[in-house]
């Protein structure tokens, strides 16, 4: 099997950040296949990388690495992390990025990576992509175990959990956690928020939306709920933006009615 | 031969969808060489991607397989297709995204994907992408037959033609089929509606256009003709943008005068 | 080792231009591994192309090509050429896009690339990425000689050097060089302008800025100045754009004081 390192980042691909990081992994290792998740995470949102790398890390084939670095504190004393979780691999910034990985497997296994032997020669403060994941994720490419890299930790960094929260009256209150480019609103509602047969009614931006679609070009106006493609409830508009619509931002509250668990 | 396969859609960058699609088919054919034809077609363009699709294909090994969705219809009846033309194959929805490649080979076959086996498990309404297209991309890759996928079907979708019309003047009445990143306004002529050595003129936007030219840099200022790259007339300004000097866009009329076929 | 070609270019990745590029490659060699460097040069920009091509191409392995065109003067009679300089190819044209390689290598061999029989048939006037510079690169990957390409030259088109100037004043004079995705501002002033111990400061845009880190997140508010990790002296601001708070361009000037070189 050919190894799959993949990129999830907020560098962009304008300047050379990627580039210097494939050129870094090709140079340790020649035969690894570099697949880029994305490079346009917001400037150091890491709630929003955590998202997408969550909607598609399961995707790729067993030991695949994921290198994912939204990195506001690069350079400081937050610690560079290797996690294995769900038959692949993670490397990145201790932060919070690999929280809803955490969250999704039963178990995972984080080490602090502390060993520079593996890093680039003399590195820079400011880019660890390069200097430090780039050739970690490269050299677990060719077959280094977490172990060799670090000392296993426990007290990893985590966000809050994706899940809706109860409200006062008994209502799921949920949010906006990603619009993508269809203006499409994904929330943060599973299958686990909503039994087979119900009617529930969600609330958003002052609205309320009843209907709900299987696909998209089921009817022609108006907005609706729709189950999307990473397991979210979305809110979309047939051919246009729900969000533009909504005036919606990620973050928005979505409250859902009734309360479908307990 | 290593397979190749690309992608062309209007996904975007930033979101997963890529990403998913990229995972999918490395762990059916790890050994794939997957190339992003472009992933910028205008959200649901049909015709734009229809006619990105045209101008690059043919530059790719025998045997390429292009997977190319841009899919409003995803979900609904629209059927998917595996398209066997020019020594390539072509994978997506049946809504005339393959329509400039039946034009433009002299002949095609077309098969209706139906043999579920080949799919994602449990595929969702949304992202056939990931789930149909993807997973029959990488099948196809791996030797699979498109006779095995479903069965062949004679009435596919297809756009009207790219080829300019005559109006009641006589005149050939084209229109701009596509905007480039440098402004040059590509319109559906070929040479086969110029015969050499004619001195047509071009009006479009209440201009007139009478300077032919070889290349860019042969001049300086105002605007020219130029045979573009993709074998089209092009109308371009040497180092700034006719579509912004023009204030044109895409589908306005080009008229040549001239007509020069009958 | 497999051999590596990199693109660096000014086509953006909406266009067919890119995949065009790639497919021509891998049906010369399907076994060489394509690696984007960028397609966001600006357009025609060849002293931002030639930027950020020396900000990365070490760090790509040894005998990788580097094809690189940001080429305003296509079709017209500048040069297509190879260049073999620190173990690395570059492929493009002749206008200054390799100078800074030039500047940073002990040596360098040019040669222009005259040897139609390595050009896809009948090239277009306005596409050489397609029809000279990538058929030529996919030959070097294959083993060809640079000179079997054409005649070495020894007049290569250069920039003027990225190094600040003197002014009347004694002070040196720079610039910025690159503002990144971040909004941190690139200078010219490397380690070698600012002995070790020295507390300078720098003038730009009216401002002064006596604050030097080894990291962004050193501390909050504020311009900073801090070594970037392409070697040079970058301004910044922790989690917000240096540019957008000086209103900076590239281009804009910057004082360093007291001068710390003769």
């Amino acid at each position: 099997m050919r190894s799959v390192i993949t990129l999830l980042t907020d560098f962009g691909t304008a300047d050379y950040f990627v580039a210097a990081v494939k050129g870094v992994i090709l140079t340790i290792n020649p035969h690894v296949s570099i697949v880029d998740l994305t490079h346009e995470i917001p400037p150091q949102d890491i709630e929003s990388g955590a998202f997408t790398l969550l909607t598609c890390y399961r995707d790729f084939p067993p030991d695949t690495i994921h290198m994912a670095v939204v990195d506001p504190g690069v350079g400081s004393l937050r610690r560079p992390v290797v996690v294995r979780a769900g038959h692949h691999y993670f490397v990145g910034p201790d932060n919070g990025l690999f929280s809803y990985v955490y969250d999704s497997e039963t178990s995972h296994k984080t080490f602090h990576i502390a060993n520079d032997e593996y890093f680039r020669a003399d590195p820079s403060p400011t880019f660890h992509g390069r200097d430090i994941f780039g050739p970690v994720a490269a050299a677990l490419s060719k077959g280094v175990k977490p172990r060799k890299l670090g000392p296993r930790i426990f007290d990893e960094v985590r966000l809050a959990p994706l899940s809706p929260v109860k409200n006062d009256k008994g209502k799921l209150r949920g949010r906006i956690i990603h619009i993508d480019r269809f203006g499409n609103c994904i929330t943060n509602f599973t299958r686990a928020h909503l039994p087979n047969g119900a009617q529930p009614e969600l609330r958003v931006k002052r609205k309320v939306i009843r209907e709900f679609r299987q696909f998209f070009a089921e009817g022609d106006d108006g907005l609706f709920a729709i189950w999307g493609s990473a397991g979210f409830l979305e809110l979309a508009i047939n051919g246009s933006s729900a969000a533009s619509t909504l005036g919606a931002h990620r973050g928005d509250t979505v409250v859902l009615q009734p309360p479908t668990v307990n």
